[in-house]
């Protein structure tokens, strides 16, 4: 069979540590199963203004157009918060998103039992928890034109956005929904604002004439507002969320607190036809930077997304998933997981750990 | 001295029976006080839908303009949910905000001892949290144009919205919120997405600018998902939070989750010179209306929340909220607060205790 070939993307701060961890697992599993991997690194973010002046060189588009899959560590640190906003390492992400098209972003709030106690909510009413949180990720308000700064009649300076979509953006985005819930639980709820926002009145129309086709998947509505109480309130009445850029944005920053730990999320974002992009929820962490004490799993998640949902090889992500659980459930823990009684380890140690579980 | 002439909104659902109480209590501390209420009611919502067909008919206006305070309680039900976008109960609340220029929305999240172990969050995360958050009410995508359905250059449907902010519609709320802060714990957290959006690096770029004017208070800047995250993860770091009309309408439910209950949170909307609007977070609660269960007692600190930042009588806006903390103190609940060992009451029960303990 043909290698897979991986855009490797390693960024800024933490990037490069756990993208190595990542990568070596990923080798690891693929020798055992006879499968053959071929990662190309390319620059992104900092790490790319530094070296280019893009935060998105038209070479690392080319590479990760060229491949299967494209695996992203972090980007952004302080070093860059101080250039004018169209330079920064955010517009790389946001340019590569668009430039791949990856339209569905799949993020997944799961609730290791391991790790139940790390929330700030009861065990209660964490435990057990599963969402799959399904967010547009190349339209809305983010991409929508026009956007930028103005003069209104009255002689003042405004600020404007436009949080637009189209019948098309919104159907495709209901149908990777309504495909998952399918495989799920068989609950969808669509999140917007339609008591006051038009865009969310086209988006409630369309996603309830969608999902006509699946009458297995239960479908509901919710305001983005009571969403994100209902997310604190009883997070195990949901199932698979589906919502724009911006509320997806901020509903799976919400829900990822549930699990008490950043560090152990990963996310898929697919277009239809070409490679995807699977990184950690996490951000660079820039202060830990360097200093091997990174949690390397929600890479290491990351990378078995991108093996089940972008190369279709779910066995090699089945061997990542179960060397994760595996350590956990032997103590291991990386700083920000620590709890008395578990054995604490650097970034290279977790790899090590994976490795031998694996 | 004149009466203060309060316009009381009973609106749709539990509205009447909590404004009920409300009223009352209002009556009986004036007494105690020498202050002289004049109420004037006036339909809104659903129940003005029935009565007139338009959610805020000109009547109602006219009646809030002339007051001193408005006294809402809550609107919409199932009934109206079938009716066309612009002519349901919401669309009457949105008027009466643009109607009276409501721009600053105050809308505190504070845990009270008594009630602590009601939030799904764990004590020691929520004991003592005690956070403002400041929303602007009367601009941002809420009502930024232009806005509806068009086709776009594919012969495709869309919807869309404007997120529209001036300088000075930032510069007045940025005013009330330092302020605020200033009689907080002087510190002053403003959301925003600048990291995306150009209505939001306006929205940073000034509320800095503003900020010169207020050494004494610290400003700290967050993005919108990193909010969400930081106010479930460690609730106790913020102090006061100003935003925009989305992000707040989203963070203040969020937030409200801390308490536990909504069914105790107030809060106040206020212009620079007319009436403010005072009102319970919660919603009509259709389900449990005429039922005599509702909880009143955030209608009691919604109109205590009037005394205190509508009226000026800062006296009857302590009668009032030591009355409910008498209440709770002696184990009184609604269903809602309910637990073992407490003593439960009705709505208008509830009002004969704080009628009792005022
Ligand atoms: C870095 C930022 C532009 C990005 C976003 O808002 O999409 C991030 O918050 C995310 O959710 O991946
Ligand atoms: C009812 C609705 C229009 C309203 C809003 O979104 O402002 C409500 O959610 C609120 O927060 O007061």
């Amino acid at each position: 069979t043909p290698p897979h070939h991986v855009a490797v993307l390693p960024g800024d701060g933490i990037g490069p540590e756990i993208s190595k961890v990542a990568v070596a697992l990923l080798k690891q599993a693929g020798q055992k199963e006879g499968v053959d991997f071929e990662f190309t690194e390319a620059a992104i973010g900092g790490a790319a203004i530094d070296a280019t002046g893009s935060p998105l060189p038209e070479e690392t588009l080319q590479i990760c157009r060229q491949s299967d899959a494209v695996l992203l560590a972090a980007i952004g640190g302080y070093k860059w918060d101080q250039l004018p906003p169209e330079q920064r390492p955010e517009r790389g992400l946001l340019g590569l998103r668009a430039g791949l098209g990856t339209f569905a972003n799949l993020r997944p709030a799961v609730v290791l039992p391991h790790l139940a106690e790390a929330s700030t909510l009861k065990r209660e009413v964490v435990e057990g928890v599963d969402i799959m949180i399904v967010r547009e990720l190349v339209g809305g308000i983010y991409f929508g034109q026009p956007r930028g700064f103005s003069t209104n009649e009255q002689g003042h300076k405004i600020g404007f956005n436009t949080m637009v979509y189209s019948e098309p953006e919104v159907e495709r985005i209901a149908h990777v929904a309504f495909q998952l819930a399918q495989k799920r639980q068989g609950r969808l709820c669509s999140v917007e604002k339609s008591n006051v926002l038009e865009v969310s009145m086209l988006w409630k129309e369309v996603v309830s004439r969608v999902g006509e086709q699946y009458p297995d998947v239960e479908l509901s509505h919710m305001y983005v507002d009571n969403a994100a109480m209902q997310i604190i309130r009883n997070p195990k009445s949901f199932d698979t969320i589906v919502t724009g850029n911006i509320f997806g944005d901020i509903l799976s920053d919400a829900a990822s607190m549930l699990t008490g730990s950043l560090g152990m999320l990963p996310s898929a974002s697919t277009s239809d036809d070409g490679p995807g992009i699977f990184e950690p929820v996490h951000g660079s962490a820039p202060d830990i930077a360097g200093q091997d004490v990174a949690n390397p799993l929600a890479m290491v998640l990351s990378a078995a997304m991108m093996c089940r949902y972008g190369l279709d090889l779910p066995q090699i992500a089945e061997h990542l998933e179960n060397a994760v659980s595996a350590a956990l459930d032997a103590g291991y823990r990386t700083g920000d997981l620590h709890t008395p009684g578990m054995q604490r380890v650097g970034c290279s140690e977790m790899g090590d750990v994976l490795t031998r579980y694996l």
